[in-house]
Parts: C-alpha cells; sequence; structure tokens
C-alpha cells in the first residue's frame, strides 16, 4: 500500500461575504477534489490542538507525527537543511537578510534593493572559525540566505538581530536566558557580524552597487534562530523502505530532509500561484511506484490567503481540482489530502480554524460527506476532528502498518 | 472585536419521559437563543474531558483556561475571595458553616437553625494569630463565613471538620500526608477551632439565643480547604486591556476576582431562579462598551437541575432566552453561549454529560445548527466536540488574537 499525502498550505477559511458567504474552497468549482471526497472517509483537523494558530514548521512537524512541543526548537534548522546546507543535530542556524546599514548601523533597505544573487558576496564569510565555534554561509532566493553555527555548548535563546522594519539600528544579539550557552551564543553570533559587516562594506561588488546607485548588501540581518533537535527518521518510525516529498518552497524540504525523505525535484515546482500543479500531482502518483510514502507540498494558498486575494485563492484551488485527475482511481494508494492550518482571507494571516481532511484508498469507511469542503467535512466526516499528531496514526492503520499497542 | 461568554450553570441535562422525552433545553420555546446558534457555529463540550464529571469551580477555571490540574488546589480560596477577603497565593483558605455542638461535640445543627448574620459572633475571631499563622474570618450570606490562614509553610492537604450530617462529633483536622506543612496546618487549625468554640461559647450573642430558644452558633464547622495557586492574570494571557464578571454567586466572582477581573455588580443578580436576567443580559452588552471581555454567569438552571425540578429549569431556560433578546444582532461582539456542566435533573446532581456551545460573531463558519440544544448542537455543529480548555484558544482564534506557535 502507498500513500501520498497532500498538504494544501493554508486552505481553510471562513465565510467570504462577496462569495455569497462560501468559504474560497466551498466556492470553487472543484469535481475531482470532490469524487475524492465521495470515495473516501472525511474529517476536519486542527495540526497542534484546537483554535492554535500554527506556523508552517510546527504545523508540518506535527502533520507528520513529530510533535513540535518537543521537536521544535526555532525555524532556522528547517530553511538551512532547505537549501543544502548541513546542519546536525545541535547545530545552531538563522534565516538570514542581507540588507543595507548606514556607518551608524540604522537600516535603510532590508533586502538590499532585492538583490539577485548574494553568493558572490558571502562566500568569503563561509567557515569562518570565532571563539571555536565554525559559521558557515549559504545563498538562498534573492536577498535570502541561512547561517549555521557549529560548536558546543550553543543555544537557540538568543534574540534576533533583525528588527523587521527600517529606519531603525540593528539590534544586537542579546541571550534570552542566563545559561553559558545563551550568552556564549549571543556574544559569538555578534562578533561573526561585526566580522561580516567590516568584510562585507569594503568588498568590490558592494562598492561597484554603490557606483551604480544600488544599495550595498553590507549587514547580515539574522532572524528565526533555531537549533536542530534528534529526529527518528520517518522512515524507521513508520516502517516505510522509502519515502519523499515534492514541494516548491525549501522550508517543507527542509523538513522532509531533516526527517531522512528523499527530495524529488519537479521542473517548475516554484512554490508559488504559477507553479506546475499538473507536472506535481503527476510526479506524484508517478512516485508511488519507488517509493512508500510521498508527501506533497503546495505552497499557494496560503500566500494568496495572506494577500487577502479570495478570488486567486479560488483560481488556485480550482487548479489544483484539475491536478487532482491523477489521483483518481489509484490502485493499492490511499490518498490523504488536507492543509496544514486556515489562512483566511479576511485575516490574511495564519489561523487555528480546523480544515478539511479526506482519506481515499482501499476499505475507508466511505461516509455522507460527498464535498471537500471545510464545513461539509466538519459535519457529516466520519473521521470527526483530530490534531495533526493523530494523522500519522490514521493513515498507519488504514494501511495496516501500525504496530498494535498491547498484546 | 468584544466578547461575551456567558456560561449557563448546569444547563446541560438528559431526555426526560415528562417532557417526551426531550431535555429542559430542548422541551423549552427559546426562539432567541435559536436565532443565535443559527447565526453561529455550534458544538459541545466537556469542561474536563469526555465523560468527566466537573465542580462548579473546576470547570470554570477550565473554561477560562486554567488547567485544573495545574491550577486547582481546592474551593474554598474561591469563596473567600468571592466574599471581599483577602487571599494571596499560597494561602489556605476554608468555607465555614456557624453549627451547633453539644458541650461534647456532639453536632445539633449545621447551620445554627440557619442564623441570618453571623458577622457580629465572628468579629472576634479576626486577627487571631497562633503560632505564627493569622486567621481571618468573614460572614457570608445566612450561616456562612470563611475562613483565611497566612503564614509560612501552610498545606490544604488536610481534612473537612464538617462531617456534613448531625448527630455525630465534630472531627478534628487530620493532615492527610506526612509533610510538617500538613501537620502545623492541621495542629494550628485545631488549635483555632478550641479557641473558637470558648469564644463563642460564652458570647452574650450566643446566650440569648439559647434564652431564646434558638440553637447557639456555637462552633466552626470547616470544609473546602484550598490553597491559592499563583494565576496569570487573564488579561495579560490573553492581551485584553479589561474584562469583567457579572455574576450573582460568590465562588464565580471569587474566580473571576483571583484571575484579575473586574465585578460589575448588577442590582437583583442573585444567583437565584428570581434573578433579574433581563438586566443581567442588558448590562453584558452594555459593558462591551468599556470592557473587551464579559464573563456573565447564571447560576440557577444548576440548582434547579438539583432539585430535580425540570419544569421549573425549562421555565427558567425560557426567561434566559427572553433576556438573550439583548444579544441578537451586536456589532464587532463575539457572543458565546455555554454552560460548565450538565445537572440532569434525573441525577439530581453534575454531570459529565457534554454541554451545547455556540459561538456567534463576524466571520464565524455558520453550520446547520439551528437550535441551541445538547443533540442538535453534537450532531449538526461545526465545532465538534471540544474541552473546556480548548474554548479559550477558539474564542482568541476567531477574535483574531491568538499568538502563532511556531513561525
Amino acid at each position: 500500500m502507498k500513500v501520498i499525502l497532500t498538504i494544501i498550505d493554508g486552505l481553510g477559511d471562513r465565510p467570504i461575504p462577496e462569495l455569497e458567504n462560501l468559504t474560497p474552497l466551498e466556492a470553487a468549482r472543484k469535481p475531482n477534489l470532490n469524487k475524492l471526497a465521495k470515495s473516501g472517509v472525511c474529517g476536519v483537523m486542527n495540526a497542534i490542538a484546537a483554535g492554535v494558530r500554527p506556523g508552517s514548521d510546527t504545523s508540518h512537524l506535527a502533520i507528520l507525527g513529530y510533535d513540535p512541543r518537543v521537536y521544535y526548537f526555532g525555524r532556522g534548522p528547517f530553511e538551512a537543511v532547505g537549501i543544502g546546507m548541513d546542519v546536525d543535530p545541535g547545530d545552531i542556524a538563522l534565516r538570514v537578510n542581507l540588507g543595507t546599514v548606514e556607518k551608524n548601523f540604522n537600516i535603510i533597505d532590508r533586502r538590499a534593493g532585492r538583490i539577485e544573487n548574494v553568493e558572490p558576496l558571502i562566500k568569503d564569510l563561509n567557515d569562518i572559525v570565532l571563539n571555536g565555534v565554525r559559521f558557515s554561509i549559504k545563498a538562498g532566493t534573492g536577498h535570502r540566505a541561512a547561517l549555521v553555527l557549529k560548536g558546543k555548548n550553543l543555544s537557540q535563546e538568543i534574540s534576533d538581530g533583525d528588527p523587521h522594519i527600517t529606519g531603525v539600528k540593528v539590534n544586537k544579539i542579546l541571550p534570552k536566558n542566563k545559561t553559558s550557552a545563551a550568552k556564549k551564543t549571543a556574544e559569538v553570533l555578534n562578533k561573526f557580524l561585526d566580522k561580516a559587516y567590516k568584510l562585507l562594506e569594503g568588498y568590490p561588488l558592494n562598492k561597484e552597487r554603490i557606483k551604480n546607485s544600488l544599495p550595498p548588501a553590507n549587514y547580515l540581518l539574522v532572524r528565526g534562530v533555531g537549533k536542530l533537535a534528534r529526529f527518528e527518521p520517518f522512515n524507521e518510525k513508520y516502517g516505510f523502505s522509502k519515502s519523499c516529498c515534492i514541494a516548491g518552497a525549501g522550508l517543507y524540504k527542509g523538513i522532509a530532509l531533516v526527517l531522512g525523505m528523499d527530495i524529488v525535484e519537479v521542473k517548475g515546482a516554484t512554490g508559488l500561484p504559477n507553479t506546475n500543479l499538473e507536472r506535481k500531482f503527476k510526479t506524484a502518483k508517478e512516485m508511488t511506484k519507488v517509493y512508500d510514502f510521498v508527501f506533497l507540498h503546495i505552497k499557494a494558498a496560503d500566500s494568496l490567503g495572506e494577500d487577502g486575494n479570495f478570488r486567486g485563492k479560488k483560481e488556485f484551488i480550482e487548479k489544483i481540482d484539475k491536478a487532482s485527475k491523477h489521483f483518481l482511481n489509484l490502485k493499492n494508494t490511499f490518498v490523504v489530502v488536507t492543509a496544514d492550518h486556515s489562512t483566511p482571507c479576511c485575516l490574511k494571516a495564519h489561523s487555528g480554524d480546523p480544515v478539511p481532511l479526506m482519506i481515499t484508498g482501499p476499505g475507508v469507511r466511505t461516509d455522507n460527506c460527498f464535498k471537500f469542503e471545510e464545513r461539509e467535512c466538519a459535519q457529516k466526516g466520519c473521521l470527526g476532528k483530530i490534531t495533526g499528531l493523530d494523522l500519522m496514526p490514521e493513515i498507519l492503520n488504514l494501511i495496516g502498518k501500525n504496530k498494535i499497542y498491547g498484546a
């Protein structure tokens, strides 16, 4: 039995007056998703708990069966792994923006004029060792990068350097508690950021940018610090021989990599509304020939919700529905479709409203829920209301892979 | 966004043959409550957990978001605070009946002939210090009072003095474990109760009562011992600027005060079936002009259930429905209506049956539940079945005030 777990990020929503008080999902034409719902068992899910507003990282950990209350110590490591960096349990990682500061460290631009490639600028910052801590840095997309600290006695309990606004000075990194680890980590990171500033400031590429009236990328604005926990590999935990992830955005690849999944790259998988849904769904289906478990992540429903673009969200869902035709009538495969959290257009933010969930596959208790919608799944679904941590046990149960508890 | 949380104490019930197998709530004419249900999202709730029979104190703590497994060490402190006593974290408080005992401490009357005002009798007992423990006592209604012990190393792990029946001797207070704190608390309390007996026995007012063939109020029957936990203030916990409580009964005011809410006194709010519901509901609505969060407590549905008076309970619910007209079509306000527990008339006691729950306000996922009833809310409500500890997160989520967990 194979499993395709499809997470449509930020799918859930609230009734929208302009859509006749339907949610974008309820308003969308979605014959394929509805066919799947009709052939499956439905319900609703709160990734963390009722009413709790999940982050993108914590919700995915919970859904994949890793309690974030145990395994989550900040987002940085997943982002760093997601762009191909080497992060080990205990390492500290941070997200980085290359920004522009004045001589007095006043921030002029948090994205250095949306500079497109920072790799040439930061390559000299790589592998610097200070007080026994090794710093690695790697470029992400655009002005973004990630920074990894390897060393003994490091802590994620430090403050952000990035104040998240311009017109103010950068923040010194401060320890959040009195442990020697937090103090040491803050100190050595401040030292590194100073050194980085001096190097970046004098860098010919930056001098050239100034000459061309472009803001120099002269400061590393760090945020999202985290420490990587030690995870039991996904395949071992659940008895899969191979599992993989298909995703556009780095965070989800990072989480999958940390858990020991393979990454299947799909051309045109951008994590944006223009992503190649057709190819992603088709690839997910094909990958069940090779993998026991395929984790398919679709990002843009969340971004459209955060923009408050309910028509865009509805249309994007309709595109997902078209691509979902690849999931109809699969043999020996359980198709799970759900979301990590709601992103109501009226809030333009993640929310704790439950998300719809459906599981189709041989032998499931099909119910009277014939539409893959927030309210229909809540009112008619046989799965009831579960949490993210319940999902993997439910899936393992249906495919007959869960271990007996007791005798 | 404002919130009115309405707790109808003991509202839930079981089908009653004389009401054509409907519950009092199902049998009641309640057009306004049903209108609210239709415009809102519904569900059912167990304050503590499925099947668990909650006390009045533990259920309210849970519903307001304070896990009683962490914050509950007995009822006494809430009762003491509710009648205006000063209780600090770590203090021990007990409920007191002024009763009548014979010379051999045999109890003749647990309420001293339902004596109406005990303040003149107990005022000399106030501020007595024994072994470094200061005793404060204050009259409640009728024969009732509360007793507070302030001192170092005190414990709530002691037995009741009140055997809850007459014709037997009063109980000596015993430590429930071997800690020095429990031993010390039992000892000093026994010493105080002896001293109080001697003072009360010789008190002219009591001699006068005997002369008038009234039982003297000569013994402090103590019960409901508790230690006050340290609570994070409600407003800080949830980011409200101001919150208030409207209640007739002392316990609920006590809980609200301990959590840092203001008490809004309403003339005619008695906590009895004769309470001025009209004025309580109207005041709750008006208070949303001043307060972010209004906790409205209605007591008598519980007492009527405990009397097994199902017709009275139905009629009282119909009066609540009339007063609920003030909650129709409110702007920028979430109206939450639920109960702390069921008090089925057939049991004449609290039960663990879930209670109906509805939340109305802008943007909620209205469902097909058009009646505010136990079974309708369970079968058609989109909120599903939640626990008391889930309620505040659900409310905060809907009003957009819950913090993100993760990033």
